[in-house]
C-alpha cells in the first residue's frame, strides 16, 4: 500500500503516474485542506478537486486545475455585478463578491453538491468519497482532517490574507513574513488518515509546496508523529529543481520564509520526517548536500512533463521506501 | 407615483405593463422574499429574481422565470453525485443537494453575488438595488424586508415543508392544511417601503397568489397597516380567473384554506385592504358578488397574454385608485 501526502496539481500528476504503476486500490491520498475556502457561500477544497478530477481524467490539462471542457457563466455575471457596483476586491478580507475566484460552471456543480452535504452535516471526507465515488476513481482520497483548518498569509506589508486571496487575487505576487494554520490544535485526522499512514509500505510526500500545501496536512494532530514514526520508509519528492518551483510559489516563499529553494534546503526541511529525498536529475550535483542533512537521496527524473515520468517516479519511490529496514 | 405589492411572474408582467403605461421612475416594486431559500449554501431569491429579470428583458419568457438562454451545466454535475451517492430528495427538510432546485448557470451569478454581498454584511435590500442597477432597470425593486421572513407549507399528511420544497419538489401536488410564516413577528419592512406605500398615487395588489406571495408582504410588521390606511387608492387585481389560478397553486391553496376560489373570495380575502378589485371579463357575471363584499368591482381584460392588456390593466388600476378620494 502506498500513501500520498499531496497538495493540489504536482500531488495530482504524482498520483496519476502512481496509478499507472500499481493498483489504485493500493494507493491512498491525504490530500491538504489548509487552503480551503467559503467563496460566495460555497465550501471550496481547491486540492480535494484537482486531485480528484486529474485521478478521474476530467481536469483541465493546460491549467492543471479546474474542469476540462469549461464554461464561466456564472462568474461572468457575478464580474458584471460587481464592476457595475463598483465592488472592490482588495477592499476586505473575503469580499469575494468581486469575482477574483475563478469558479467554472462544471466546477460550481462540485462545490453545490459539497455545500449542500456539508450543511447537512455530512462530513468532508464521507462527500469526498461520495465525489469520488461519482467519478468512478479507484485511489481512497482522504482530507487530512474534517475540522476547519485554515491556512493565513502575514504579508511584510502588514496585511493577513487568507490563502486564495494571496494565491488567487494576488497571484502569489507579494512578500510574506509568516504563514498561519488557524484550527490546527484542535483538528483531528480525519477517519482513515492515521492507518493509511502506519499501514503502507511507503508513504509519499508528493512535490507539493511544503510550507501551504504540505504544511497543514501535517500540521493536523498526529500526522506529522504517524509521518515521523515511519521515517525510513518516508520519501519526499522534492518540488524544487534546479532552485526553483515548477509551479507556484515554493521558491519564493521559502526563501522568504528563511530557507535555502534548493533540494538541500528541502532536505533539511523534511529531515525530521522523511529518511530519504528523491531529487531531480538537474540537481545531481547537490546529492552530498542532501546526504549530509542525514537524509539519503535518489536521484531520477521528476519534471512530470512527458508521459511516463510519474509512473518511473512513483516505482523510484517505493524501491527507496522498500530498500529501508521497516520503520 | 404607483406602488406594486408583488409575488412573482404575474407581478413581473403587471410591472412591465406597468413601465409600458407610466415612467419607469414612477413605480415601486414591493417583493415577496418569503419564499426565500438558502439552495446549496447560496441565498435563492425567487421573486426579486424573476421581478428583476422580466423588466431586464432577461427573463425566460416560456417558463416565465429564470434566464433566458439559460444553460445547466453546474446543476446536471450536482444530480450526477447525488444520483451516484443515493442521495434521497425527500429524505429530510433541506436536502438540496438532490438537484430538485433547478439552478441555471447564469441564474447561478445572480445567487453567487447576493450570497458574497450579504455574507459581507450588505442588506438584501441594498444588494437588490445593486443588481437592479446592473441591469438597468428603471422600476425601485425593493423586497418586503432585509429581515429573513420564511414560508412554511403544513400539509395534511403531517409535514412541514419550505415554500420551496412544496412548490419545486413536490410540484405543489400535495393537500395543505396551513401556511405558517417564521420570522413576521420580527420583520420590519426595508428601507424605503412604508413611504411607497403612504406616498404613492395608487398601490396595486399585483396578480400573485394571495397567501403565499402577498400573504408574506402583509406579514411584515406595518406593511398591511400602510396599506389598509390606503384602502381607498388600494386597487387588487385578482389572480384568480374563471375560477383558477392563471399559473401555481393558488386555487388549490384557497380552496384547502377554506376560502373560495373565485373572484369573490379574492374580494372577501383582500376587502380589510383593498377598496377596488379588478377582475378579468370572463368573471363578469360576478361582479355584483365582489361589491357585496364592500369592494367595487372593475371589470377589464387581466389576462397578459397578447401585448398591451398588461399596460391597459396598469391604466385600468391607476384610474380605478385615483377616482377615489384620498386614502
Amino acid at each position: 500500500m502506498l500513501t500520498v501526502l499531496a497538495g493540489g496539481v504536482g500531488a495530482a500528476r504524482f498520483l496519476l503516474g502512481a496509478v499507472e504503476a500499481i493498483d489504485a486500490a493500493q494507493v491512498t491520498a491525504i490530500v491538504n485542506v489548509g487552503d480551503d475556502a467559503v467563496i460566495h457561500g460555497l465550501d471550496v477544497s481547491p486540492d480535494l478537486d484537482t486531485v480528484v478530477y486529474t485521478l478521474a481524467g476530467a481536469v483541465d490539462e493546460r491549467r492543471g486545475w479546474g474542469r476540462s471542457d469549461e464554461s464561466w457563466r456564472a462568474i461572468e455575471q457575478v464580474r458584471r455585478y460587481a464592476e457595475s457596483a463598483g465592488v472592490d476586491a482588495s477592499a476586505a478580507v473575503g469580499n469575494d463578491a468581486a469575482g477574483w475566484f475563478t469558479l467554472g460552471d462544471l466546477d460550481l456543480g462540485t462545490h453545490l453538491y459539497r455545500s449542500s452535504r456539508r450543511r447537512a452535516g455530512i462530513p468532508l471526507s464521507a462527500v469526498t468519497a461520495e465525489i469520488v465515488r461519482t467519478w468512478g476513481v479507484g485511489v481512497r482520497v482522504l482530507p487530512a482532517t474534517d475540522d476547519p483548518l485554515r491556512t493565513w498569509i502575514e504579508t511584510v506589508d502588514g496585511r493577513r490574507l487568507s490563502f486564495q486571496e494571496y494565491f488567487v487575487r494576488e497571484h502569489h505576487d507579494v512578500e510574506i513574513r509568516a504563514v498561519h494554520l488557524s484550527g490546527s490544535d484542535e483538528a483531528r485526522p480525519a477517519p482513515g488518515v492515521l492507518d493509511a499512514i502506519a499501514d503502507a509500505e511507503v508513504v509519499v510526500i508528493a512535490p507539493s509546496n511544503p510550507v501551504v500545501s504540505i504544511g497543514p496536512v501535517l500540521a493536523v494532530g498526529g500526522i506529522a508523529q504517524a509521518v515521523s514514526a515511519r521515517r525510513e520508509r518516508v520519501v519526499a519528492v522534492s518540488p524544487i529543481v534546479g532552485g526553483a518551483a515548477l509551479k507556484g510559489p515554493a521558491d519564493r516563499m521559502l526563501r522568504e520564509l528563511g530557507c535555502e529553494p534548493s533540494v538541500a534546503g528541502i532536505a533539511k526541511w523534511y529531515a525530521p520526517l522523511a529518511g530519504t529525498l528523491v531529487i531531480d536529475a538537474v540537481d545531481a550535483h547537490l546529492a552530498s548536500r542532501v546526504e549530509s542533512e542525514g537524509v539519503r537521496c535518489v536521484v531520477t527524473d521528476t519534471v512530470m512533463d512527458r508521459p511516463g515520468v510519474a509512473a518511473a517516479l512513483t516505482r523510484a519511490c517505493l524501491e527507496a521506501g522498500e530498500d529501508r529496514s521497516p520503520g
